[in-house]
């Protein structure tokens, strides 16, 4: 490793003189004074440059260094209680990489459009350092949460052989002299890796080709996806929220400074511990007809309807037990009411929408035939999948978490486009 | 947690009943005794089966079970110095979930290509059972080793907006009324990400078009790409060493069970330690001339060439400092010899070839547009890449380490097609 210190540890540096890589994030002048905030991609960092403490041409720097200049500064450590990290430094010597061009994101407003068309910039700016800190630690925690529980990684397939599932929002790809399909999910071949190793989970793009322009969209996103062996849809649940408990532990315990910086409201988050409510599919249909909603038993739930739900509840609340139609064939019936399907959507809260779905999947391949007959699916692009109910059928779980969603709601971003570094939507293919 | 144990631990359970649940790997069958071979995805047990020891309906489960059927075994965990988990279950009990179809796999040799048509199937046999294994250690040891040094995950895109490198093995994709590509690398997206978060990496899958049907190339396979601000090339060798000899010990330390079932010869991993030989180009085309090889200065190397060179070593090797035209564009010119770029190939020892390709990156915006003109790339379609050197440009390096061949060196597994849960070649998209 190169022999320089990364700002994140300058309080372990108290009073030596160390040397920061980085960039020039701001400046302001003051006389015989000036200050740098310097960040390098681990921290922000006040450097202060007196008159008396530098070189001339060093002190002069505060004339031509301009905003996202690469530089290295060497300097003290000083404690500075009023700064955000505790710390800043006393410039003794600043060496010049790169003077930047006028940079086009001055710290001020700018339209979001501008900005995420300056999205290889943009990341260098507080708010997006934060969240993509806040993401990837999400991304940590998820895998770290199934490895610890006997979970193995499987990775899904990207590209698949058919339209299986009929939709219209596939993606379709030239593959030589044929046509291949992008995945929207993993769930399917989670379903035959759990017969070979128990416990497995996927975590990878997903795509859809939704016509959609909603905050809540993007055509490319990440999912994480376990899948379970012998757990039904109780076993499921308890799992899902113990999950998502352990998620947004994480991120209190380990993103202090990043949810600091997005100036999140942490005492919403500081409540979600388990349990989490459950509510049927019923009863979640009582308390938007209650609120003035009309929909009718059967019809599936919609983002207002979602958002009106969550209200009523200061944690995600689980609904499940939802009508057949409403969900895929690879549910699983209700034994004791056919009309309904062993389905589970994890609503957050304030109004963040649906973070997880999952099912206990059907285990019998009669049923399972039926409903791809009546589905009008093509059970010749099923055989494998049946080949699961063929070979040692035993009952199984599995959902799926949006990350982007759930990136959202831990730093209260609105817009998930934010919560990816390079969102892709209808509108968007750049950069 | 459903309320069972998972194979996997039995030596803890000495001496109790216990409930295991899972499928039948195999049966043999003696008079008064029978034996079970069980398996559930974490480990594969043999359990006897006594007459005096269960019901009459138990016992004669030894006609009924078939192959994969699935089942609770209850029973006794009794050591077993013989086993190779060291233990075996007295039987109890038998409960089945659902006796198997006859299955298609035996417990015999069958072709690949009808195993691999049976991937769904195949994956609970013991050997492709174990490469899962190894490939999900080698996953987390990657992110393992990044996140203790500073490194941020900040995944790529998949969807790229235009054929930036001209490349001919790009694959396509309708994206609603224009066209999309499918990504072959995140790095330029991580030389961008690095300018932000100063160490960063992704680990997703790639795409490559190739037609080729050798036991090297998969249509779609993941990668292992960090970017590190402020490192030269020889800093980057440094990482890349150091990574390399990581996952060797993770996977030795870890998955010696699995290496065990795939008969791996552990002594040729063992002594993979660092310092790895490093050699320039020029060094390795007189080993390949003295071999007997045709190759003129200038060439890039073939995986024969690949081969003979690393027969020479016991450990991977670097070769680095190589002819610029075998190059992509965006490597730096070593400033001693313009003709050459400080770029590096890590070959994997016993024939598995290239794992790792990296380079320091050319910072200087003027030699990169010359480049650009010179390979008559469209400048256009880089000015967003290009604005990574107009704002504060700074020294920068990174490598992508392949883990389909890492997973093969591991695993001594000679097809790459392997060691991917799910393989997509030019002539495979099914399962």
């Amino acid at each position: 490793m190169p022999k320089y210190i990364l700002a994140k540890y300058i309080p372990e540096y108290s009073g030596r003189e160390i040397t920061l890589k980085g960039w020039v994030y701001n400046i302001r002048k003051s006389g015989k004074i000036w200050f740098l905030i310097f960040r390098d991609g681990t921290e922000f960092v006040q450097c202060v440059v007196l008159k008396n403490e530098v070189s001339e041409a060093v002190f002069e720097m505060k004339s031509t260094l301009t905003q996202e200049s690469s530089i290295a500064v060497t300097g003290v450590v000083q404690e500075a209680p009023r700064q955000e990290t505790g710390y800043e430094i006393l410039v003794k010597n600043i060496e010049v990489y790169h003077v930047a061009e006028e940079y086009p994101i001055a710290l001020k407003e700018h339209g979001i459009e501008f900005l995420m068309d300056h999205r290889h910039l943009w990341l260098r700016s507080r708010g997006p350092y934060a969240v993509m800190k806040v993401r990837a630690e999400l991304e940590q925690a998820s895998r770290d949460f199934f490895n610890a529980r006997d979970f193995t990684l499987v990775d899904s397939p990207m590209f698949t052989p058919n339209a299986a599932e009929g939709s219209t929002t596939l993606f379709e790809t030239k593959y030589f002299d044929r046509k291949a399909y992008l995945t929207q999910s993993g769930q399917l071949y989670s379903e035959a890796a759990i017969m070979a190793l128990n416990r497995t989970y996927c975590f990878g793009p997903c795509f859809r080709a939704e016509k959609s322009k909603t905050r809540r969209h993007l055509t490319e996103f990440w999912m994480v996806e376990p899948e379970m062996a012998f757990f039904d849809i109780h076993d499921d649940m308890d799992l899902a929220e113990e999950f998502v408990e352990s998620l947004v532990k994480r991120v209190l315990g380990n993103c202090k400074r990043e949810l600091q910086m997005l100036e999140r409201d942490t005492a919403k988050l500081e409540g979600i511990t388990r349990p989490f409510p459950r509510i049927t599919y019923d009863e979640a249909l009582e308390i938007l007809h209650r609120k003035g909603f009309e929909v009718e038993w059967g019809e599936d739930f919609g983002a207002p309807h979602e958002t009106a739900i969550s209200e009523e509840f200061d944690k995600p609340v689980m609904i499940w037990r939802w009508p057949a139609a409403t969900k895929a064939f690879y549910m699983k019936r209700d034994p004791e009411d056919e009309r309904y399907v062993l389905g589970v959507d994890m609503i957050a809260p304030e109004g963040h929408g649906e973070i997880i779905g999952g099912s206990q999947r059907e285990e019998d391949i009669d049923v399972l035939l039926r409903r791809i007959e009546t589905e009008a699916l093509s059970r010749e692009d099923f055989e494998w999948f049946l080949d699961i109910r063929r070979y040692g059928s035993v009952p199984h779980a599995g959902f799926g978490l949006g990350l982007e969603r759930t990136t959202g709601w831990m730093c209260g971003t609105r817009h998930i486009r934010e919560c990816i570094p390079w969102p892709r939507t209808m509108v968007r293919l750049k950069p």
